[in-house]
């Protein structure tokens, strides 16, 4: 971060605990310049990003004020999906919207990608082009169907923070986190069996259940404390249910941490019913909450959490490196990933093996909690400000998603279709309910940087919204 | 090649071609000096190779005399599996043979591993070094789903090798041939079909089908023509068969052609079946005959034809880079592709692309054909020194495994067993068939470096085999 970014956000906190008050006049350029021992024009950078942000207001030859704030939009509510199993749908859009990655051009501001432009990323491809030269038939061979052994040193090392304890041997190297839940769904399941999701639920996922024939059922879910459990036992209760696919940590699209409580609740519900849970924690290491928060799987008992995670959303989906710890599926699943992908690469796991290894993965993921909180604060201003009042945006404990409920007459799809001819491309609500539910609603991927590009983006989003909420009330 | 071995094949040649006949002397070493223009050390070393194959026999102070040749060993005679669909099995010896990987110090002559130490495969790694010094970003993001298209337009201009006209729209990168074929079972196949398989037919392909609850017919193949379109003819009336998987170039571990006109003749039958072919060319680009042998794709014409292949053969497993030409099942294909395994690597599609482009690849492919067919020659000979008369050995077109039938008596299975202490690797030939038939057969890994300690390998893996058939003759 830099010195006026470091000093912004400290003035911004000052401002969110009202230590300065709204109409308030801020202290001097010059004054704030000696207090920080900074220059004069980082002081001035500092006021001008939170110009940009609204939180100030400049008053002509008087200094800068505290603005009137509007109120933080509420949260959305508990959802309410359709409560019985039903085949995946919206495979065309989720296609359309992958598709896109193709046009360099379109700002892809509906895709999971977190940012990889980061310096500390540097010693990550330093050790990718040092391990291409030092281990050249290494590379090159056939790798352990299970993965590299100093890979899986390390993900039972990082497992450790979300309170699972577990040894190279338990872990089983995939080809992304979505490899893993393929893998762990066609290891437990068969087509025409029933899996219980979140809902809303990452499209990834929900396309995964509709390659393999699998119904899903959408289970309600708050965004501030995750699945209703109430609800998934009734679903239980009623229907032959397999398992059940939960992204306790930071859930996309929501960004909730579900309480520990909780985690336990559904956990002892599933051993009632005796059912799987399949846990994805791809994103469990990105909570601003320290120590990170605990996985299901570290409550597990008989084996009979899945947990996939990968390094995709911490450091990079381009390595497509991650894991299952199969429980006691271990035998099904090194069978399935034998028959679904066969070996992964050797070069990228050596590399990011030595990455967490030597630090700089912590290093890394410590910032890039930090500019995504603050990104994620930026967002939140600018949908106050571009987008109509009555709104709900969900206020995320980590992760880089922001889930937002717009009136009910607005329709995403068309929306996304007029913004794509901006070559702005969005992820409507829809795509994350299986049957199509959510289409007033919007997920947004605060991982692409704050820049004036992307607030310009936001003001285009937010007017094709106005745009269709007035076109509604005209007709 | 170096400058004795070049020598050692042109004379393993003539002696083959019978210009020195048997029993005849050899030209004196000066001589051969003078006429090739080498120096004298040269012809001695080729002398030494040729004698190490026991093509000549030295006979002291009177130079070198061209060996009294035992016949070639015939060609094992059509297989004779069971006819009707089952269950494959075998999942047990294959793990415990891809868990072999992970001791290094156990030779690997049961794998399909390639040759991935020849120095024209350097240029594949100068660029990966490349390419993650120069895009960075790119190479860290997700990627199109479809894969690279600068990689697509390469494997393209191949394949017309190969006699199939296609763009780059066709083609769906996948992380090797084994996902590849994973891929368009799923798309095509549902739990319970049954596909008819070649017998016998590589393990990997097996364990697929069994992953994925499909059932395997297997179906008389001949070492030298491949599947019996008659037998497969049959197959098809009696049962309700889905598709059928062929590797007819290069077959591994038969090593056949199939004639074109077999090609076209299977072909025609999928068509009056309303069948799929799952053509697996993985080891197409090996083979002997230049130029390489025409696919069975390149003569579809309604898209029933879904081809899979890799550089996993031709240049290194390590990249894990494949891909399908889907035909009519494109849709299926893209979403199976989706929600198997997700966007593949760009890194190593990246390198690979650049490594064709730049004519490494033709280069490298034209180097390891000769390295290939001279290595199994080589071990065709040690086969005939070290093992059992009365074996039969298959005289491979392409590609670079021997398939090896042995007196009936002979286990195969127990014999890899005490090989296995010896820190031998062999793959029994029941690993290739669905119930475990095969038993007395062997495939042997000729990619594998003919140097004195593969020599030794081969003598002790004979003595394996003559103890057997002693301890049964003894019983
Ligand atoms: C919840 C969730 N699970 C899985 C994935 C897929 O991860 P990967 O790219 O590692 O396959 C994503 C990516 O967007 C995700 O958000
Ligand atoms: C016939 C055949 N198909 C497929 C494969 C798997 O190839 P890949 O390593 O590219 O997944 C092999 C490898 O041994 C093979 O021999």
């Amino acid at each position: 971060m830099t010195r006026y970014q470091h000093l912004a956000n400290l003035l911004a906190e000052r401002i969110e605990q009202g230590l300065y008050r709204a109409g308030e006049k801020l202290p001097s350029v010059r004054t704030l310049s000696q207090e920080h021992g900074v220059s004069i024009s980082t002081v001035q950078q500092a006021y001008q990003t939170l110009e940009t942000l609204r939180l100030i207001t400049p008053q002509p030859r008087s200094g800068y004020f505290v603005a009137t704030r509007k109120a933080q939009p509420p949260v959305p509510a508990m959802s309410r999906p359709v409560q019985r199993p039903v085949e995946v749908t919206q495979w065309d859009q989720v296609l359309e919207m992958l598709e896109a990655r193709r046009d360099k051009d379109i700002i892809l501001f509906g895709g999971g990608s977190p940012d990889v432009t980061q310096p500390s990323l540097k010693p990550l491809w330093r050790e990718m082009s040092r391990v291409v030269q030092h281990h050249p038939t290494e590379i090159l061979s056939y790798d352990e169907l299970a993965g590299r052994r100093e890979l899986r040193e390390q993900v039972a090392r990082l497992m450790l923070d979300g309170g699972s304890t577990v040894t190279a041997d338990d872990i089983v190297i995939t080809s992304g986190c979505h490899s893993g839940l393929s893998i762990a769904l066609l290891a437990v399941c068969k087509p025409g069996d029933i899996v219980a999701v979140e809902s809303p639920t990452f499209y990834g996922t929900m396309q995964l259940l509709r390659g393999f024939g699998i119904k899903a059922i959408e289970i309600p879910t708050d965004p501030e404390s995750g699945i209703s459990i109430e609800a998934l036992e009734l679903a239980l209760e009623q229907w032959p249910i397999k398992g059940v696919i939960l992204v306790p940590n930071c859930n996309n699209p929501l960004g909730f941490i579900m309480p520990e409580a909780r985690k336990r609740a559904v956990l002892a519900l599933a051993q009632r019913h005796d059912i799987v849970i399949f846990e994805d924690d791809i994103y469990g290491e990105l909570a601003m909450e320290y120590p990170r928060p605990r996985t299901i799987h570290s409550f597990d008992i008989d084996g009979r959490v899945l947990m996939c995670s990968s390094f995709t959303k911490t450091v990079a989906p381009g390595l497509r490196v991650g894991w299952i710890v199969p429980g006691r599926y271990r035998d099904r699943v090194m069978h399935m990933k034998y028959a679904s992908s066969g070996t992964t690469p050797p070069a990228t796991q050596l590399a990011v093996a030595t990455f967490v290894r030597e630090g700089h993965y912590h290093r890394h993921v410590r910032r890039m909690r930090q500019i995504y909180q603050s990104n994620m604060e930026t967002y939140t201003c600018w949908l106050r400000q571009y987008f109509p009042c009555g709104i709900c945006v969900t206020r995320p404990l980590g992760g880089y998603m922001l889930w937002v409920e717009l009136p009910e007459v607005v329709d995403m799809v068309c929306v996304a279709k007029q913004l794509c001819r901006l070559k702005i491309q969005v992820a409507p609500g829809s795509l994350f309910s299986a049957s199509g539910k959510y289409r007033n609603c919007l997920r947004i991927n605060c991982a692409l940087p704050t820049t004036e590009k992307h607030r310009l983006v936001m003001e285009q989003l937010g007017e094709a919204v106005h745009r269709a909420i007035d076109q509604d009330a005209n007709a």
